[in-house]
Formats: structure tokens, sequence, C-alpha cells
């Protein structure tokens, strides 16, 4: 077999590897947004069965085959690039077995259920049982991945969210930080007491209203609902398939700007889904890259862009008018002071762009204790209130504002926390570098012009897929990999001026 | 190998097959939902592919093998009744290549997209190219199915909607009803033109009160909501997948009568797929029956309960609050001669209990036609209004309210027709025999309680999956097989008197 037949093969399974993932997308968006719960263990069914068709074409020997026959690929460097993504996505499937792979999607299902329920009724103890048969099968998982990959069993975890991402890397950004933030909080909060308190606009603000506002600010953003959606669940998130991208939020009538953000955050994410390069759809290569660089993509428009004075000066009068709002409280100023109002508080979700690293910091301490099997889950609450007092010196009052606020350890996600910051850190220095290469970019967007900014993006970022890594991408885009100074030096400047 | 072995492997294999079938259902319901335009041919892409990769587990040569050492099956009838069904499912799938499989339902996807517009923009000619394509693949299975079964084109074409079913003895019964129509129509007619003509409640009648009644409706049926939604579609239909059953509608606002008789017929629909017996879920026995007993369901529900005097007695007074309407409109005398007021018209899903049979034989005749290669697609519009004009005397003034109108033939569904009117003299038959079997069944439901109604159901045709052949279940339940005079008798006694 000659190496460009082999990879015609591989690029045809891999193709239809990549379209049952979509199928899955969808069903898993519905099952968030619309599902009855009655259907949950037909979902269930569903998801695990496309889950194991998708491993076993995955995993089958012709694949090993294929790929040795395949070389290293020729033409430019997307073919290669190409190869290089089906083998480290064929190492990765193959180091877990077929029957495992059935029992994780059946018990993340049922716990997702479960923990619906169980955060309303802040019930830990009934979550309890699901949670640990979660566990016990992510760490099954972790010890087949490190036992085939040659890496930590968190390491292992973590490599399938953000390839190359190693815990021994994270340690000294994330130690660097944890030690930075303290003070730098204490003078953030001295800054802001200093100047006049931030006075939240009154509702309620009916959700219709509010879903209407985040729509147009979405397509100011640039997304096109020819190609998504905007819908509810429980938990904030962006999904759906390949060219039908479909963000969710939640409303809270009583503060609409938790909603908006949220939807401009998820926007973020859309943006790179739909600018990933179409040439490649289906196919590894033109995928997104890891966590940290989708979450960079989000962050970037939410933080970095819309909790900016420059795009309130576009947004306010938009929020004025859309909740007939007057007087001081709708002012600039007064948006821009409670947009960028740090507290800490319990909601990892809600949290200000200041003290969420330290939400992360807590959930990377805890997970790799319990992947290490050195903390039990019976445990889990106290040492996450625990972790919440030293890090930011706050205590819980019950679990569903502690241990049980997020989904991701309930849906089977562990070693994924910690690509949030590495996402805030790599959100700084790509804004930094677009405002450095596109003339008038921030006068554009307080105009509510975003078009230069998402050209940058489509091609510094979203139409690169994962040619190259993270770490690559940052460098031929900005100057540099993963730079924490660049993060630091952006919170000096909005906070303490 | 036991004969016992192989059928345990078979059933496993079914079962997933039969799960592929649940995740295409959700599929197609979002697609007719909630998708945007945009991403069209990304589904296609997974309808296909899922599509595609249940065809090749079904026709696995194993399959065949297993089958032979399977035997008949032992125990009670229900294994032998699997494994029947199991036979049939194979030689049907058998006797199409995979890559015709691939290629109609793209196609199929594709024109029912085009279809959507044409529709709107009254452009038939538009949809004529994707509609060849259709009808050429339809065409080409037609060929293979006749081959492998031994059937005539069509009769295989409608084997598969439903099993058994052949077009020489259809044609009796239509040509029957035909003889029929004509003097009862003219009867009809005349006996109503001497009764006060029923006057429509004048609306708009908000669309969220009309869901609103709908679902409270649906309710009273016996719908369960946490194993189901109702939501809308251009053309409503009852999908989803085991245990999530999906109803659509669509509203209009200056009359609520369609959309609510169009939500009654569909939960009937719902009914049936709710009350299929468990224990055989994914299993091919445990499926519904052909398209026919499928049909009983809905006009069981939409035109022998819920357009009778008896039901309307209970939901008249909840129409009237429900919109705030009072007056000589909203008395159950004048609601129930507008629900069975009989009017010959160009829509077949708006048509009354009456003329409904003639617009299934004008479609019945037109894709024999259209199969047998005696009518060419290009002179479709003209043969239509023709056959109108022959069967009810009325000529559509254009293609959107005649051959434009329904979504079966782009989305490839040829054969499926016949069983609508099959559908309504199954349902004649077992209304009447409930009635017989339970005391006080029409009291009850004139007083809103469905419960006795769905016990027998459940018992007599619900529960009983495929187990046995339709005019089988017909006459267990009955006493004969499909009778036309019932039918008949009904529709004497309900518009003659």
């Amino acid at each position: 077999m000659s190496s460009n037949s082999a990879y015609e093969d591989l690029a045809v399974r891999f193709h239809r590897i990549g379209v049952i993932g979509d199928a899955l997308g969808i069903l898993h968006w519905d099952q968030a947004t619309l599902m009855p719960d009655g259907s949950a263990p037909a979902r269930a069914e569903q998801l695990a069965t496309l889950s194991v068709l998708r491993h076993e074409m995955l995993t089958q020997p012709e694949i090993g085959d294929l790929l040795e026959a395949s070389g290293e690929g020729a033409g430019d460097d997307w073919l290669p690039a190409n190869l290089r993504e089906m083998r480290r996505t064929y190492l990765h499937a193959t180091a877990v077995p077929a029957d495992l792979v059935d029992a994780r999607s059946r018990a993340n299902a049922a716990c997702e259920m479960e923990w619906r329920s169980a955060r309303t009724d802040n019930d830990y103890k009934r979550l309890l049982p699901s949670l640990e048969e979660v566990l016990r099968l992510v760490r099954e998982v972790a010890a087949a991945k490190s036992d085939a990959l040659g890496l930590s069993p968190y390491d292992a975890l973590l490599d399938s969210y953000e390839p190359g991402a190693r815990s021994a890397a994270i340690d000294v950004i994330f130690e660097n930080h944890a030690a930075f933030l303290p003070g730098f909080l204490a003078e953030v909060l001295e800054f802001q007491a200093s100047l006049p308190a931030p006075v939240a606009p009154q509702g309620p603000f009916p959700i219709e209203t509010q879903r209407a506002l985040g729509r147009q600010l979405m397509r100011t953003v640039g997304f096109d609902f020819k190609r998504g959606r905007l819908d509810v669940s429980h938990h904030p998130f962006c999904g759906g398939s390949s060219g039908d991208i479909r963000i969710t939020t939640r409303y809270d009538e009583a503060d609409f700007t938790s909603s908006l953000m949220g939807v401009l955050h998820e926007t973020g994410h859309a943006m790179y889904e739909l600018g990933l390069p179409e040439a490649w759809r289906y196919q590894p290569v033109g995928g997104a890259l890891g966590m940290a660089i989708h979450e960079s993509q989000s962050l970037l428009v939410e933080m970095q862009v819309c909790r900016s004075r420059t795009f309130l000066t576009y947004a306010a009068p938009l929020m004025q008018k859309a909740f007939d709002g007057s007087g001081p409280t709708w002012e600039l100023d007064n948006l821009y002071r409670l947009y960028t109002k740090v507290e800490p508080g319990f909601i990892r979700v809600d949290a200000d762009e200041v003290t969420y690293p330290a939400h992360i910091i807590l959930r990377y301490r805890l997970e790799r204790a319990l992947i290490g099997g050195d903390l039990s889950l019976a445990d889990l609450p106290g040492a996450w209130n625990d972790g919440m007092k030293a890090l930011l010196g706050i205590m819980p009052p019950d679990d569903a504002l502690g241990c049980l606020q997020d989904v991701h350890w309930p849906g089977g996600d562990f070693g994924y926390f910690p690509t949030y910051t590495m996402g805030a850190i790599a959100a700084a220095q790509l804004y930094a570098a677009a405002r450095r290469d596109v003339p008038d970019l921030e006068a554009n967007i307080s105009k509510g012009d975003f078009a230069p900014l998402m050209a940058w993006l489509r091609t510094h970022v979203h139409s690169q897929g994962s040619r190259v890594t993270g770490d690559a991408l940052l460098t031929a885009a900005t100057g540099t990999p993963l730079d924490l100074a660049g993060f630091q030096s952006h919170l000096r400047e909005r906070y303490l001026s």
C-alpha cells in the first residue's frame, strides 16, 4: 500500500468518526437544554452507544497499520499535522478498553442528571454514590492512559484536554500567581474602596428583553444565527456540531449582567468554532486546539473586550435603551465600575477576573488529590470549604455554594479546570498583540465594529485549527509562548488605575 | 453455535441498531424544529453517516448466518415473533446497497430543505431538480427490493411502511370507497346545508394560549410531559426516540382548531409509542406495527373521539375559558357542527374526515404512476390538478395549494400515503370495539377521563408491539380484519344524523 492511499483511507475513517462526534454534540446539547427528565436513561443509551461506536472505529487495528504505512506525510504542513493529530487521537483512544468507555459514558450521564436535582436540593450525600462511580471510572481511565502515554495519571487526563500540558509547568504558573494574588487582591480592594461604590441597576429585567439584547450583541461580535442558536441550560456552554454552534445561558430577572456577559463569553467560543478551517472539517487537524486556547477566545471577548471601558462606550446606551434605564446608575462610569468590581465570592461562574484564578487553583489542587487517591469524595465538602477559606478568605455556607456548583466532575471532566486560567493568560497575550497589529482596533470596538478584531483572530487563531501546538500558535501570533507576565500587567492596568 | 446463543447475539446487535435509530429520531426532530438553516449540509452529513452505519450493521453477513442458526425460536410467542421481524428487517435492508442508502439519505435531506422555501415561494420548478433526484433514487430502491422480495416495485415500497400490505388489496378498498364517496358526499353536503351554518369563533387567538390549551388537552388524553415535548415545525409530526416522544404543530392566530386538532392527532401517535412494550425496547418486535395501525391511533384520538359531541361536551367550556369566548359561537352545537363540517378543500392536512380519503386516493394513484414510470415529475402539477377536479370537483389555483403541500415525496416517502386511509378504517373499527367492551367509556370521555379508553388501547394495541400482523391484531381486538363497512357506517352515523 502506498503512503498516499493509506492516508486517504485514514482520512475517510476520521471523517466518519468526526461526523459521529457532531451527532453526539447535538444529542448532548438537547440533553442539557430541552430533553424531558424522564428521557434520561434512553439518552444515556444513545450517547453510550455512539461513544462506543466511535471508540471502536478509532481503535480498529487497521488504524494502527494505516498510520504506520502513512509515514510522516508530504505536501504543505497541514497533511503532516493531520497525521500527527490522528496518531495522538489513536494513542489516547487505544489506551482505554471499549467496555470502560461505555461504562464511563453511562456513569457520567447518570451522575449529571442526579447532579441537577442534588444541586437544587443542596444534597451532596445523594450525589455521592453516582459521583463515586464517576471518579472510580475516571481513575481507571487515568491509570490506563498513564501506562500507554508514560505520564502520571493526572497528566494523562490533562493531556486529553490540553495536548502537551503538564502539571509540573502548571504548578509553576499557578504557584507564581497564587503568590501574586493575595497582595494584589488587597491592593485592588483598597483601590476600589476609594472609588464611588458601583450601583447595580434595579430590575426586574424581563427575560425576553435580556434574550433580545444578548442576541443583538452576539450579532455585534459577529455571530451568524444561520449557523447557530442561543438557548437556556443549567450550566452555560458552547456545543452543537460543525457549522451549527449552540450556546446556552441562564437568566435571572434580578440581574441581567451575569447572563449577558455569559452570552458574550460563549460567543467567543462560538466564533472560534465557526472560524475553524472548512477545508479540514471532520479531520483531527481541523478541530479546535486544546481547551486553553478555546478558553482564550471566550475570555478575550468577554473579559478583555466586553468588560472594557472601550466596549461599554458602545454597549451602555444599548443597555439603557433595552431596559428603559436612566440616571447615574446607567452611566458608563458606574457600569464600568460595576463590571470590573472585585469581590471574593462562592460561585466560580459569577467570579470576577481577579478572583477567578483562585477558584481554579482550588479545583486544580482538589482534583489532583482526588485522582491521586489523596482525598476521598466523602471528605470533599470539607476540603473544598477549607480551600476557599485559605485562598479567598470566605467559607461557603452550604454545598450548593460549594462543591456542588459545577457540572464538570459529575460529568466526568477531571483535568479540565486548569485550562480556564491558562486561557485567561493567553487571552491577555493575544489581545495585546491584536492591539499592536491592528490600527484603530479599539476605536472600532467603541463603535461596535468587531470586524477588524475578528479578522485578526480568524487569521492568527481560528483558521489555524490544530495545525500547531498552543505554544507555537501563541509564539507566531504574539512573539512568546504562554506568558503570565502579560496577564498580570493587564490586571494591574485594569484594576489599579 | 446453539440456536439460543445465536439469538442472544442477534438481540445484542439489533439493540444497538435500535439505539442508533433513536439517535436519528432526535436529529431528525431537531432538523425540523430548531436547526438553523445554514446547518443543513452538516446535518445531512450526520443523518447519512448514521443511516449508513445502521445499514452496515444490519446487512453484515453474520446477521444472515445468525438468523439461519437461530431457527424459529422457542418460549412464548414474543421471541419467535422477534426473529420473524429480524428476518423481515434484514431482507428489506440487504436488498439495498450501502451507497444507495447513503445517496438516498443525502438527496432526501437536501430536497426537504429545498421544499421548505419552494413551498413558501410557490415555486415547483425550483424544487424539480432535487425532487427528480429523490424519485430516481426511490425507483432504484424499489427495483432492488422488488427483485429481493418478489413483489412489484410499488408493493416493495409499500411493504416497508405497512408489512404485508399489497396494492391489489388496497385497490379494492380504495375503489370501493371511491365509488361510495361522490353520492355520500352529495348527501352530506345537502344534509349540512339544512342545518344552521356553523360560525367560526373570531380571533386573534394568541399562540401562547393555543399552546397552553394544547398541552392541557394532551395531558387529558394521557400524555406525560416527562417523556416528551410539544414544539413547532412546518409539517406536524410525531418523532423523537423511545420513551422521549416529540410531537409538533404549527399555529395560526386566526384559527385555533386546526392546530388543536393536529395536536390531539399527534398525541394519539405519541400514546402508541409511549405504550409500546418496554421489555422489548430496541428489538424489532418491540416497535410499532406498520403505519396503518400507527395512523389508526392518531385518528382514533382525533377523529373518532375529539371531534365527537361526547368529547366536545367536555372540551367546549375549556375552549371558551381559554380564549375568553362567549355567545352562541362558542356553544357546543355550533362547535360540533364546525368540527364536523364537510367541505371539499385543497389541503390534505386541513381536510375533514369525509373528503380526506379523496386526497389519499389521489396521491396513491399519482405515486403509483411516478414509481411505475407512467408519469413524469414535470407533468405532476397538471396531473395533480386534474385529479383534484375529478375527485373533489375543485382545481388548485397554484402548486403551493397543490402538489407542493406535502413533505412526504421531497422527503423520499413513496408508498406511505395509502396507510392514512387504512388507518382511518382501522380507527373506526377499534373505537367501536372499545365502546362495546368498556362500560361507560363515552360517559367518562365526556368528563375528560380518557383512562378507560387508554387502558383498552394499551392492552389491545400499544403493548402488542409488532408481535402479530395488523390484520391479526384487528381480529383479536375487534373480531374482524380491516373492515371498510365499519368506517362507512361511522361516516353515515356521524354525517347524516
